[in-house]
């Protein structure tokens, strides 16, 4: 479906389809599943995705060794383009897998050359057909793309879910006027109000529980001259939250700072909001599993929340699903100095090769 | 000398010249002027600069009308290429007048095309020649170009100098990183770094006395994407005010105020100084006499300090001057919808021919 690449491990329950080809109608048959993606950043290191699709090569070829034969099938997946960055959206195949986008939307999307994806997947001779197994348990391990582990001395993080996003674009709107003859007390300065409010986002983030981010990344400022107090800004505002509730709160916060600081400064502030991607709690089960075969196997582990997107965010809407997260160097990722010890990497395939045998049978 | 342009009628005392031709070396029979400039910005109005020559003409022509003769000449200068928007350096003529510049580095200027002041002045014959009249006394009326007659409701400012002027560029740096995965207390956030400068030029400009002003007009942050922290932003400040020692101590307020947030927020800052023109403090006596003539004409009146640079400010390097504002409409300048009614300006020419004539004899 949508080309994502399924390659199955047969268990003593079959391999996930029927005879005839269609998916397996009997739970107790569907296959417990690895994996994660392959494309990457134009710019991007060697194993922000791939090293999901290696571990769970890697738990096949070690159950090969051992001659281990499983009840259920084990699945390894590549959901097709995850990071959206010739077609969006992003996390195209495990988003079409779970019904957030149908197949013929997403089969029509086309790059800047007007190429659509289904014609890219037919040039490349994987147009594919539209069978897909259904899944019994989701795992996905993943480089953590972020400072924590490494900061905290932990080699395996079990992934409780991935932060909700609420996306703003502000504007405000103040008036232009020449830095010299304007006093102070008469001007609708809109680059104070905007930094006013970046210092609130922090603050608002800073005080709220559950993981919470919040991140001013772009800003505009008009006209730009060094002389000419600004008359407008635009800026973004990102929010990141474990929880609904409290990501509604950090929102309904920022309204009241917007509107305190427009009457204060004399300026008008518009709130746009353009992403909201509610909050993915993971599988308590399976979250508990990661961190009880990390631990029996003498690794340091912590819960930690992912504040990135995952495929695994689309699949949790399909099965039980977790993430094993392992530290990258600096927590630096979407670049090529991106880099994880061979130890820690090995480490995350002993603990998911625990959980999948668990999982399975 | 620059092509300056003066227009002198004669006083008892002769024209301001020798009979050869130079500057007359007699202080008592040195005139009296009146002036401004009569180039503009590409989208500027058409008070700025041509209403203080064409207040000269005026004075002239009611003299000529009362058949008044004065002891002293009296000259209406246009001072050459006030603006800069073709050549720099800006207050070009009135620079080289009071010897900021040298004749020759000016001549030399090249515009975008190559085209030097030197051949632009031969191409529309005015190359002119280097002799020009020492000043008893020197006279600019001007649009305010802000808005505080305006609100004030007085038709004359008094003006008592115009406001040094500091500017910096400021560089913060910090880390890129993802938005999503780098917890609040582990980022180096160059942009909430920025904006609490922001806010400390403003809270520095409000507290400090002399008619401070401090603007940050122009910002650049880098990378400048929604889920980026940003590792760099780039800002101007301008800091403005009459007096040199309180303009001082408000850009040590903000070394300070950059150091502790460097500390605090685990970036670095780089204050780099770029502009630093002194306060200049016009003619007491004149200036007085300004609001005198303004009251004994039943006009209210009040003492201001002008933001911005004029040609007076150098003309005042070498005798005794002062500026006549009246208002314009919203403070609005720069702008071809500039304006300024005919009575304000009318009264501004009445109290200019006062102060001539008191100072012409």
């Amino acid at each position: 479906m949508l080309r994502n690449v399924f390659g199955i491990r047969p268990g003593r329950r079959g391999n996930g389809f029927e005879a005839d080809g269609t998916p397996c109608a009997d739970p107790g048959a569907w296959p417990v599943a690895i994996g994660s993606h392959i494309d990457t950043q134009p710019s991007g290191g060697k194993f922000d995705g791939n090293y999901g699709v290696l571990a769970g090569l890697e738990v096949i070829r070690a159950l090969d060794d051992a001659g281990v034969r499983t009840e259920r099938p084990i699945a390894v997946a590549i959901w097709t383009n995850e990071e959206g960055t010739r077609f969006t959206p992003v996390m195209m195949g495990s988003g079409v897998y779970c019904g957030a986008f149908t197949l013929g939307h997403c089969l029509a999307q086309r790059d800047r050359d007007g190429v659509s994806v289904g014609e890219a997947l037919a040039a490349i001779g994987y147009a594919g057909r539209d069978a897909a197994p259904r899944l019994a348990a989701y795992f996905e391990p993943h480089i953590e793309q972020g400072p924590v582990l490494e900061r905290e001395r932990r080699t395996i993080g079990a992934v409780i879910g991935a932060l909700g996003q609420r996306w703003f674009d502000v504007t405000v709107t103040g008036q232009d006027a020449h830095a010299g003859p304007t006093p102070l007390e008469m001007r609708r300065d809109a680059l104070r109000a905007a930094s006013r409010l970046v210092i609130e986002v922090r603050r608002i983030a800073g005080q709220s529980p559950d993981y919470a981010r919040g991140t001013v990344g772009q800003m505009f400022v008009q006209p730009n001259s060094r002389n000419v107090i600004p008359g407008r800004v635009e800026f973004s505002v990102d929010f990141r939250n474990a929880s609904a509730t409290t990501l509604a709160a950090m929102v309904q916060c920022l309204r009241e700072s917007a509107a305190r600081v427009a009457a204060e400064d004399g300026v008008e502030v518009d709130l746009r909001e353009i992403v909201h991607f509610p909050p993915c709690e993971f599988d308590a089960g399976l979250v508990a599993a990661v961190e009880r075969n990390a631990r029996e196997l003498g690794l340091p582990v912590m819960r930690i929340a992912s504040g990135a997107g995952h495929d695994a965010v689309y699949v949790a809407r399909t099965c039980p699903t977790a993430m094993i997260f392992v530290p990258c160097e600096g927590g630096i990722s979407h670049n090529e100095i991106e880099s994880a010890t061979p130890e820690d990497l090995a480490a995350g395939c002993a603990v998911l090769l625990r959980c999948v045998t668990q999982a399975a049978g």
